[in-house]
């Protein structure tokens, strides 16, 4: 499929500079593209390679001189997701229908058009929605509801009870709805509670892979509408994440613990549980956070401190061994005194 | 199922006081409970929920005033459990038998009452006790001991001669036996020196969701009784976890170190190989454990140091740049002097 | 298998010194190892074991006055992995050819002696070299292409399109390929961009268990030949890994960096996107890594330092609460004057 950098501009309402007659087949990095393929400028630190790629032509989202053609868009991102989607579209699935080598309970209420491949089990009082695509070695647990247009990727699972919404997508070898780590400890002995909660994952939300969230003990955990999860994120049990998160990979976000919309948690952050993380809230990569923290807040380092604090306070423990230095120093001196 | 109050205190050897016939007939949280469900108060903070509540009854350990009916007991987290377990249950398997869609060898020795589901393998000469429930995708290896009444959930893995107690849990998608991460380098190339050893988990073990246990590489790799790990926990090769303790979650432990009884292990630890850690021993969240820890100590932090000296200490990080300020001031007024 | 003590010197290319007729049938550590096994000092500090170890036979760098007979080898550990293999193999795998309960598609193409087990899924126009091992619950996408001699084991992933080199391990759990952490935020809303690279993994190389692996968003992710990954590392989309490193465990690399050949990254090291690691680079376990680190470097920390400094300058957070004190006794002293 290739459009003209033209008939692109229209699609993402941008403005074109330079010769909309061209044909772009494909996006590329400023580094590998070549002339059918149409890149963008990320990051200004880059963009000394404008003068050496090959690429068709540039996304931008200011007007710049350029002797490359340009698509100038408000939001070049935004503009960049609809130009990839447009030309490569997303992952295709294979037309299954219900394989006979899938085990799907009789009692399971299977919607129209789903795909459910070999190796899969759907089990007793399961409902899955229009349209949704299970692939092979997915465990569907009794009385779990999927919504529709979902993707289960291989070997995920799903514990019974859980509840997915619609547009879900959960990658491959990961875990929903697992008893939450809930023991007594009497006498020395830890006494499995089991846990009567569940996980409910609303619409839009993708999961990705090798993640593990539990259930809840009595309240549910929930991962709110629109939320991404990266890779190897751990929920802990009634852990509440609102709606519209981005959570980059191997978070763990222990039990109890709210967290509101539109927060943005990095690599490796640690909440611990029952604390409330508000609105907006930005958490930088490896923070450990141990107290609530209020909408808007931008916070790094563990423990986690406000970020315009941190950044320099932290890099600060390199001085350490000359600062203890001169405080020596100055003990001294002053004894002498 | 529902039972009175008065029944729920004799069943944890407590004392009701108020009205010991009202019917209860599940757990809730004090915020969502209903007048038919018990609900517990864990955390003296949540204390003002219970002029809120709905519930018809509270679980606590010190009997108070107070105008809803109360189930006093000694060790009320454990009261809880047990009514839990009485008013909920454990999770129910289905009663599958053995699956014509499961892969069974003809050297396997299944016990009697046990439940293998579609599409899980079991290996030659693998031995399984009896009431052992293996949920669909399991992988059980070559030789592999499992006792009886374990339960392993989907897509978990037991690479082969692994060897499991008696009434242990694995979780979905988690590894049991894979290779310890050991390669001798010459001339620049990684070896792979084959593992000789195996993991041993022994009895009433659960292993959480999506964690990986390496084999030993000549000795073996063990998780001690009664033992409870979390979720996407790893555990290096011919590391020795004793019996009683509680790893919560995304915790790291290199080869060889040993860990003593009744350790408890907080979120995103990590450990390193070849040191040992006493019994008995607290380690915070996201601690860093560079040496072996005496018996009781309770630490914290990266490196991670005693707790009472470390929640201090790491606090100071912020004030830093105020430090190094303050010294350049001394450091400035003593050479004008 | 047995073998004398001299034959195995003659196959490590080493020098006995005492008895070479003595039969080796194992290896063991000093602590548990029997007259016929063969042990290995590899730390000094466990020499101590030596007086006490009833080994056959131990492997060592240099020639020592000991009891026990030698094997004297050049590269010592070297040495005791060929022994290991030589003595105890690796490990063996069922001779399964390609199961009927196995779902191979007719288009894929299967080499010469593969060996695919139950409920194995093998999709459209995908590729696997000569003599590969796909153990039960693996799934390999369309168009992926895998060389020969690789093992796959239980309920590994591997999607669509990505390529493995020859000899190729991927362990239990393990996530190849799943869609870069890709999303275009428009009015509040994130919108998934399809990730239109890959995942390569050059020959050679091995892959824990429960890893994940985003393929690239528009650039290919690449693991380079020789190099081993150990178990829970999450690699983001575009990350190129050079060849012959080592990564221990629960590392995570972000998205778009790159990293030189021969370098060492210890346990939950976190690594931000964009930014270049050179050649035979060390980190530290746990450190954080938000800068490029010239060749050769060996850094520690969070955020990651130079080692020599770091390993005294964490080390002294410590002492930040007496640092403060002497401070304000030296500001009051300094105001009294």
């Amino acid at each position: 499929m290739s459009k003209t950098l033209g008939q692109l501009a229209e699609h993402v309402n941008g403005k074109v500079i330079g010769d909309a007659n061209i044909e772009i087949s494909a996006v590329a990095t400023l580094d590998t593209a070549t002339p059918s393929d149409i890149s963008f400028l990320a990051n200004p630190k880059y963009s000394r390679a404008i003068k050496t790629t090959k690429a068709g032509a540039i996304i931008v989202g200011k007007e710049a001189p350029c002797q490359i053609p340009l698509i100038v868009a408000a939001d070049p991102y935004y503009a960049f997701a609809q130009i990839v989607i447009l030309l490569h579209g997303h992952r295709k699935h294979r037309q299954e229908g219900i394989s006979e080598n899938a085990n799907i309970s009789p009692s399971a209420n299977i919607g129209k058009n789903c795909h459910i491949h070999d190796f899969a089990t759907v089990s007793d009082n399961a409902e899955i929605g229009e349209g949704t695509v299970i692939y092979p070695n997915v465990f569907v647990g009794p009385n779990v509801k999927i919504g529709s247009n979902c993707i289960l990727y291989p070997s995920c699972v799903i514990y019974d009870r859980c509840i997915l919404g619609n547009n879900v997508i959960i990658n491959a070898n990961t875990t929903i709805g697992k008893d939450g780590y809930g023991y007594a400890t009497h006498k020395g002995v830890h006494h499995k509670i089991p846990q009567v909660g569940k996980v409910i994952i609303e619409d839009d939300v993708e999961i990705g892979g090798n993640c593990c969230l539990q259930r809840g003990a009595i309240e549910d955990t929930i991962v709110g509408k629109g939320s991404k999860l990266g890779d190897i994120i751990s929920v802990g049990h009634g852990a509440k994440i609102g709606p519209y998160c981005l959570l980059v990979g191997q978070i763990g976000i222990a039990g109890s613990t709210t967290i509101g919309h539109h927060c943005v948690i990095g690599g490796q952050v640690g909440i611990v549980g029952h604390i409330k993380i508000g609105n907006c809230v930005q958490i930088g990569a490896q923070a450990g956070v141990i107290n609530s923290v209020p909408d808007n807040a931008n916070i790094v380092g563990t423990p986690a401190i406000d970020a315009s604090i941190a950044r320099r306070a932290y890099a600060l423990i390199e001085d350490l061994p000359e600062l203890k230095k001169a405080i020596q120093r100055l003990e001294k001196s002053a004894n002498n005194e």
